[in-house]
């Protein structure tokens, strides 16, 4: 079984940041900061409380200003974009690669944004632009424009040559690219080949043209899914014409998995990925007063339900202790199914072939499940209550709630999804509005039926 | 905000490969299957109901048997290796990387085994019984022994001469190791920095040793951690001796990203990530009783609660009506808080050290919820029962049943943590209990002190 991410290193750092900080003396907090990667330092500035965040986002060196706004959620890099002033924030993006540029740009002021494209060259603002142009979810936003390419008509020792001319190669470059004279692309050479081969080599010797390019509208997580897949360092970026426009790399590709299975976590909760631990707590109330209010709307309705019943309760009071158990337990029991489902939905593997198989898997577990726990619980209140109907009718009830429940976490996630909504979103808010409506009718309904005869 | 990742490619793969098995043409099927990357038959395997699993896996090229076992869950894993026999097990083993070996070995059958060991050769034999002797968890088994490495006191164009003699490099190669006499980790020299510096410069001018390598006992969410940190591709592992060892790269990394996040979905609900989506269902069954008997035993502690105040609800039946609202709100409140804490546990961002602001923010941030949430609630049970003390009474009843879920959102995950637990598994149980508990309790408790005087 895997371990959650336990990241007791990090856990340290804060500690002993924070002791650092309460100490007051901040010469050892800017050291102890500045041994830390840029994403470390995000994730240490999004555990600080508004005050200390402040504080510590002082002492960051100016040169990992922009890569640390990069690695931190949408709200925490608001406020530390408040907290500087245009100079640092023009410097901080200017030391930034394209991709990342991109993907900062719409969070910074527009006079700073000025400034930046003012500072840049004209090729890499108009790769900056083309990077804008797409759709944030796309393969567009991911990708930088800056990448190697070579031609097909020459010989490895005429690529060295080249290469060795031009210097540096951009970060995580494990292929050069090889296209036309159009900038079609055509395959890629990996670095490795280059250096396991005869200096005399010829490049079409050596060209891979079997991995796929990823197409420019390509939806961001269908790109993770390839990159994880196919075991991908690094793809290549075209246009509807073959036109290489970039490469897109594993680091971005992580990136975009841990955001995904944050949001998978937290929107069970009708929360956002983005969401700041120290959100202000006006700001914080206001979103989750919105979530709280649709839950009052309906637990309502389950109220609204026990109301119809309310007459049998007023002559069987220990309908009112029961009915709880019931509900709950159809709660339970559909989460458990619902969260198989959202998985199966995000990996794909659940859809129109399988829905029927999956149901009749489910609700025979529910009816096992439902039956076992329906005869304990119906002992158990024969033995609280000394009411052979009443442990009749509770047995029957769980029984029921539970299949229903099993029913309700296949087909509702599912019908979500195919309406265009985020099954990890709104699922459970509709699942239990079921198990408890339902779990309340048919226990009471029931007992009033059987009991109150 | 991410979407979730939405494998629409996968769903229509599985959509036409269906309706090919369902027409029984099986060739149509083969040719689907063996177009597909080893994962992405994996994944399809999984979505598929028992009978048609066993159709299909039999259709997969057996050159690509080893790595699709690798790549899917261990319950379906067990499956696909029941429907084998032994010669094509060998065969498949056979054909695995060290680390993938390493992590199928456990499921195979014992005379499995025996053959596979047999046809190894003594190098790669010892290097897999070394992998095997590492925790499960831990960097050592995740680490491919097999790696480059040159030494220090030598020229480029030696290193190239060695690189073309040696012929391929590993997958995902982006690094040669350079190591002592002794074969000790000195630092790395990029394929990059071969590729692009003058024929005969030095190694040792070229050898970058800032990245630390990792030791072969560190956790593997750790390791997580440092690739995703890093940016990293592959990293090296040592010994307490710095005596290098092998190296992880990133496609392993990403696949414990991924097992990570389906963990928490999936343990939230009392799931295991290998859960398989067609368990048989007697399996599934008594995996699920487990945690729906916990759930169980929960709520006969609410229902005890309530039980408490039978008289007090067979004076005023209402009061049955409304208690499923005050401890339901809780549960969702408390489930918003859990969902952010549970985040922070496991990106390390929530610790001793700011747990006192954290549930200040949110006490608060619930007291304001409860006080708005509640008037809301109050003046609609006063138009619905008239009753002044009613509405007063729930007014108040909710708005401590909030902060409570608050408090109780805070501190039972980190307690838990604390204790040694996985908070992502039992920390919803434990706040639905207070919920419920406090929520019944405060509103009914109120309800007899105040209505029923």
């Amino acid at each position: 079984m895997a371990e959650p991410i336990r990241h007791d290193k990090t856990a340290r750092q804060l500690r002993l940041l924070s002791d650092a900080l309460d100490s007051g003396r901040l010469g050892p907090v800017r050291r102890l900061v500045n041994t830390l990667s840029p994403a470390e330092i995000g994730n240490l500035l999004e555990s600080l409380p508004p005050g200390k965040r402040t504080v510590v986002w002082g002492l960051v060196d100016p040169e990992d200003d922009g890569e640390v706004l990069v690695h931190v959620g949408d709200e925490v890099r608001e406020g530390l974009i408040a907290d500087m002033d245009q100079d640092e924030l023009v410097a901080a993006a200017s030391d930034l690669d394209i991709d990342d540029l991109a993907d900062l740009v719409e969070d910074l002021p527009d006079t700073v944004i000025d400034e930046v494209l003012k500072s840049m060259d004209r090729e890499n603002r108009e790769r900056l632009e083309q990077v804008l142009s797409y759709d944030e979810d796309s393969a567009g936003r991911l990708m930088n424009p800056d990448v190697v390419t070579v031609r097909a008509d020459t010989t490895i020792d005429v690529v060295l040559r080249y290469l060795r001319l031009r210097g540096e190669l951009p970060d995580h470059t494990d292929h050069l690219y090889v296209v036309s004279k159009r900038h079609q692309y055509l395959g890629r050479i990996a670095l490795q080949a280059l250096l396991t081969h005869e200096a005399g080599t010829p490049i079409n010797q050596l060209l891979d043209d079997e991995q796929p390019a990823i197409d420019v509208n390509e939806s961001s997580s269908e790109v993770a899914r390839q990159f994880s897949d196919h075991d991908w360092i690094s793809a290549p970026v075209v246009d509807d014409n073959n036109i290489l426009l970039g490469r897109i790399t594993i680091d971005d590709v992580v990136d975009i998995i841990r955001e995904q299975a944050e949001h998978q976590v937290l929107s069970a909760a009708g929360l956002d990925e983005d969401e700041d631990l120290f959100s202000p707590v006006w700001r914080a109330m206001r979103r989750r007063l919105v979530w709280l209010s649709i839950n009052l709307c309906t637990a309502f309705l389950a109220a609204s339900v026990v109301g119809q019943f309310a007459a049998t309760i007023d002559k069987l009071v220990a309908l009112a202790v029961l009915m709880p158990i019931v509900a709950g337990m159809g709660g339970n029991a559909g989460t458990q199914v619902l969260a198989l489902m959202v998985r199966g939905l995000a990996l794909g593997q659940v859809g129109a072939s399988n829905i029927k198989p999956l149901l009749w898997k489910e609700a025979r577990v529910a009816l096992l499940n439902g039956l076992v726990l329906g005869a304990v619980l119906g002992l158990i209140v024969l033995a609280w209550f000394h009411s052979v109907g009443l442990s009749l009718v509770i047995f029957v009830a769980l029984t029921c709630n539970l299949v229903l429940a099993a029913v309700a976490g296949v087909l509702v996630p599912v019908t979500l999804k195919r309406a265009g909504y985020d099954p990890a979103l709104a699922s459970s808010i509709f699942l239990t509005t079921v198990t408890d409506v339902m779990g309340f009718f048919t226990f009471l309904g029931l007992a009033t039926v059987v009991l109150l005869r």
